[in-house]
């Protein structure tokens, strides 16, 4: 991993394709122009290629890490998920997850949160509003789905793509489409049973993604922002990095819809659209690598392309 | 995620092939068996299927961390990096390593350790015996190679598999092999120059497999133990993830490949072979899960595969 820059220079990338054109009319074929960064890509994009936080699905965790807090920013997925999404939106309402802790880190896998006394019925914490029973939301219809494809072969499912920023995997023949565990990825905590997630325990996704998982757990949306903060975290025990201690969990302080704050608290950021063209050009830079590169994959995989989030201009 | 166990239990395991083989001779076709659990799998393996570490090839890496001292254990990849190898042997041996430090850590890309002042020829410590230049090993010839292979499809490359233990990506009609970028494995740092790599600056893998870097540049070997410690390291700042200040980097006390330490002290660990039937099965085992898993996923790949060890029994 080199020190210095990694980027073309920007004039060099702006200038070589107009110098082909006018220097080369007849001759052989133009070189292709050289790949554009995803530096200048992101330069590059029109305000419109982003959109705001939805505030009634964007919550707010705040940590009280090893090494001091921290903030998450978590973007809910109402449309894969709108049973969990509610039931986390009245449990953020209904205080529940405030007081609680990090609970479950395991090394390449996931950070989980939640209740440390979920397990035991008469020490479990009250849901209030929430429903104690909803049913498993592992995937939606394809039909339908406004899904930016990306033409990269998969190995997980037949196709991915992307919606609402979110990665997404499907199988169109089955008509099936459903969220990927990619890092960052959020997913509800269950048992056995297939519908025991309610949304009080969530994990995220800290490692290589753990594509295997998909389809068998509910995915209710991903982190914008504070993923060092729940990566960071010491490793749990031998027993699936759960902590055994309890002064090894980290406290969460409190957990709030940005909706239920303060206009003026809430994070200014905007989400990059994934059905704009800047996204699909950002995916192209990835493939198509320059400076640094002097091999380029030509290839991107849904979980190798992480949704960018920009402070509001 | 399930606090609950996810193995199903070994004796149903193991009874019901039997079960149906006496019960339905003449009948529908059988259920095929249930999958056996990746635990089953490796307490069914025969001694033979793994091996002892080459304690001319593994390093013991002692660091000095920020919640107290830790060991990462790294075997090297002699077969695909023999002149980072050697140099990476000399660097040990003088000490070159003892005393720097973890200079970086890119969430969801790299931790990466050396010298700090590695870029100032003025300050920079003396390699020693070592080479301060050698040559670029991207990729190794694939015929002949013993690759275990995966059957599996792979975005990134025509074929992987295992070899040595290492997850390796090929492409037979370039006849080029390659380690994949997956995570835990371990590359040397190069600046612009694709020949400025010597293995006095090390990166390990602590996020989802950024396989771009694949023939990019060399990899030298993976973490075998002690990935925890380089994965939950406090993230560096804006600037590639590097630290902004001395007192945040890690400090790296001491490394030594395992023959230079009294055998007494060596790690006694042993290696699963991936040239073996017990690691096919693993494999097998993880591409078709049972127990918690309502959905097996049918596949595998080759960065979410890691190769087991144990201590010596």
């Amino acid at each position: 991993m080199p020190k210095t820059a990694l980027l073309p220079t920007a004039l060099a990338a702006l200038l070589l394709p107009a110098i082909s054109a006018i220097a080369a009319p007849v001759a052989a074929p133009a070189q292709p122009p050289p790949p554009l960064s995803s530096a200048e890509v992101l330069a590059q994009s029109p305000a419109g290629d982003w959109r705001a936080l939805d505030p009634e699905s964007t919550l707010l965790m705040e940590l009280q890490g090893p090494r001091g807090p921290g903030q998450v920013l978590i973007e809910l997925a109402p449309r894969f998920a709108p049973r969990h999404v509610a039931n986390i939106r009245s449990l953020a309402r209904g205080g529940f997850y405030d007081g609680l802790a990090v609970v479950r880190v395991q090394d390449n896998f996931v950070t989980q949160w939640g209740d440390p006394d979920g397990d035991d019925p008469k020490k479990a914490r009250p849901l209030g509003k929430a429903e104690a029973k909803i049913p498993a939301e592992f995937s939606i219809p394809y039909q339908g789905l406004p899904l930016t494809r990306l033409p990269d072969v998969d190995g997980w499912a037949p196709q991915t793509g992307f919606v609402d920023g979110f990665p997404v995997a499907a199988d169109p023949k089955a008509n099936k489409a459903w969220l990927a565990h990619c890092y960052g990825m959020v997913g509800a905590g269950r048992g056995n049973a297939i519908d025991s997630s309610t949304g009080a325990e969530l994990y995220a996704v800290i490692g290589h993604a753990p594509r295997g998982l998909d389809l068998n757990i509910t995915v209710v949306g991903r982190v914008l922002k504070g993923m060092e903060l729940l990566a960071s975290l010491p490793r749990g025990g031998p027993n699936m990095g759960f902590y055994e201690q309890a002064e090894q969990r980290s406290a969460i302080q409190r957990v709030r819809l940005l909706t239920d704050m303060p206009e003026a608290e809430r994070p200014a950021l905007q989400v990059l659209r994934t059905d704009s063209k800047t996204w699909t050009a950002l995916l192209d830079a990835r493939r198509h690598r320059g400076g640094w590169f002097v091999h380029s994959p030509g290839h991107i995989e849904v979980c190798s392309a992480s949704v960018p989030t920009r402070p509001v201009p």
